[in-house]
Parts: structure tokens; sequence; C-alpha cells
């Protein structure tokens, strides 16, 4: 039985973080996990400076609620979960994603909250847990499933070494050079032929 | 963080077996995990009225394609999903639920596979796990979820043990007198509201 375990963020919706700094012109957000490997040093890096320029969470939802996902991933969801059963593990927070969560048919999403004060600043965040991507797959894994994930980023790469298949998709070619043991998709097509040979 | 995992038949769409043993006239296919604690037994029993009348796959998904979910289900779960993360968790085989799946908005459902011969005969099941509820809810806590439950039958029992808290859902009054520490709810809005409480 199989579990597909996706990344969020650079597979099915555009990078969150790039899309405030494009939308608020702060150029130090454009830094992603796929620059920087140390989640909770960019998180702190990214409060401060929303802080700094006085964007809380009402300007943020402005920003997402115009976002869209990448085109063709909720018609790729919707036929990876005609056949498998899904899972979105992320490093975003749930405040942040819903409203995209809602255009991909709302499916299961793990990941992370952040916290705001009764001014509706953004005063914090809570990480899950540490190694979050790691642990779901071992949880689908003490559930009896076989995981096959994909990811494009440095902070995928506990989930692709722990998953009984790993891909990446639209990883930096660097990203993958560092990890060459993973197949490269670059298309929904492409992946959704990987998962499906997986399966037999 | 919180993960709501509910059990499908009897609490979201109606037993699919009762729901055979009304199309097909056979009495017998009307018990139910309410009825019979071991699952096992139940299921044995279930394959052979099927054989003995020559029902296969085809017969069955006619039956199901003409099923709905309970009325309010589809309602409630958008809802829950507007709050909460989801699981289904159920001792149903995907090759039955899918339809209803279908028709509750593709949420996640861990369950267990039917195995078919090459001529579309159902020739025997596979369960995913011993005790998979249980399972279930303790690999979202091994995520760091705080798990909310609710079912209906004796199959629910060590979920509704296991998870930070748990509910029945139309359960028989004789399965609420011997599990009495469990709330008793008969509509969504009940369970909603002792879900949302819990959630502080």
């Amino acid at each position: 039985m199989r579990m597909i375990c996706l990344d969020l963020e650079g597979v099915l919706i555009p990078e969150i973080w790039v899309g405030l700094a494009d939308a608020s012109g702060i150029d130090e957000l454009r830094a992603t996990t796929r620059d920087v490997g140390d989640y909770d040093a960019l998180m702190h890096m990214r409060l401060e400076l929303l802080k700094r320029h006085g964007l809380g969470m009402i300007e943020l939802q402005q920003v997402i609620n115009n976002m869209a996902p990448l085109p063709g991933a909720a018609a790729f969801l919707e036929r990876l979960r005609s056949r498998f059963q899904l899972a979105i593990v992320s490093d975003t927070f749930y405040e942040l994603a819903a409203p995209l969560m809602h255009q991909l048919g709302q499916p299961l999403l793990l990941c992370h909250h952040l916290m705001l004060d009764n001014k509706g600043c953004i005063s914090g965040y809570r990480l899950r847990q540490k190694q979050p991507k790691l642990h779901a797959v071992r949880a689908f894994q003490s559930m009896d499933y076989q995981v096959f994930a994909a990811g494009d980023s440095l902070n995928d790469i506990d989930m692709l070494c722990s998953a009984d298949y790993g891909v990446f998709f639209r990883a930096p070619a660097a990203v993958h050079a560092q990890y060459s043991q993973f197949p490269a998709t670059q298309e929904y097509d492409e992946l959704w032929q990987l998962f499906c040979e997986s399966d037999r």
C-alpha cells in the first residue's frame, strides 16, 4: 500500500516567501530552504524583516490570497489521489498556506503553526517537531505504507532518504548534484510516471 | 496541533455491507463490526457469502456507485477541514470505498485492500496491519499531533482509547454502555462543538 508524500512550496505552489518579497519589495525575503539549510535561522530572519517593515498577518494574507498553485498542480493532485493516498509534508505554516490548500482540493497538510499576538502581528512560530519530514515518512511506514516522496530542497533530503522511493522535482542543479542518487524530474507527467512504475 | 481521525461507515457513509445486503437480498451480509468484534471472522464470512452467491467486484461496484454519504456528511467534513487536519481511519477497503470518498472530497483514507483475481472476483483481502486504528492514532501522535477521534463501533474502541480525545458518534446503546467513559453524540453539529471545545 502506497502513500505519496509531497513537498509543497516549489513543487505544488510558488515559494510563498518569494511571493511576499515580490509584493513587498523586501528583497531579503527571497531566501528559501533551497538556499539556507537551517530552517530556524531562516525563519528568524524572515520574522525580523516583517517586524522591521511593519508587515503583519493581514498584509501577508492579502498577498497570499492573490497567489495560485503552480500551473497543472491541481490537476496533478487530482490524478495522484485517484490512485494513491496523499500527504503534503511541508515546512510552511497553516496560517499562510490555507488559501492555496483550498485551491488544491484540501489534501492532508502536515506543517507548522505561526503564533499571532492579539494585534494580529506574528509573534513567533512553532515548529511541530524536529525533522518533521523524516518523522512523517516514518509515521506512514509505521502504518505499513510504502512511502513515495518528492521534493525540491535541502529540507526534503531526509524525507527522500527515509522514503521507500524518493524523487527530486525541479530541484536546483546544485542540490541534485549533491544528492545524485535520487532521480530528477521537471514535469508532473514525469513524476506521475515514476510513481506508477514504482507501484508494482 | 490537532488531527481529527474519523471512522467511515456509520459515521460518514452508510454501512457498505448493509447496502450490499439490501441490494442482493443476502440477509447474512447485514452483520457489521457493530455486531462482530473479530473483523477477520466477519470478512471471511462476507467473502464466503459473496462466493456462494456468485457476486464479484463488478456487482459490488454497481451497488456502491448508487450509494451516497450520510445526509450532511460532506458539509460536515468541509467544515472540519477548514479548521483541522483530517484522516479517515476505517476497516473498509479502498476498492469499495472509492466512489464514496470522491463524494466526500477525497480526504485521506487509511484502510485496507481487497485482492482480485484476473476474472475480477474477490480472491481475498489484505488487512494493512493488526490494530490499524490504534497505529494510526500513534502515528499522528508521533508527529506531535493531538488526536481527536470519533467512531461508532467495537473496532473503534482502541482508536478512542489511544486518542487524546475520543467521542462516540451514533454508537449503539450497548456499545456506549460498555464504554461509557466516551461522550456520545448523534449529530454532526454536536461532534463539531465537542471538537472545537477541546481545541483550546
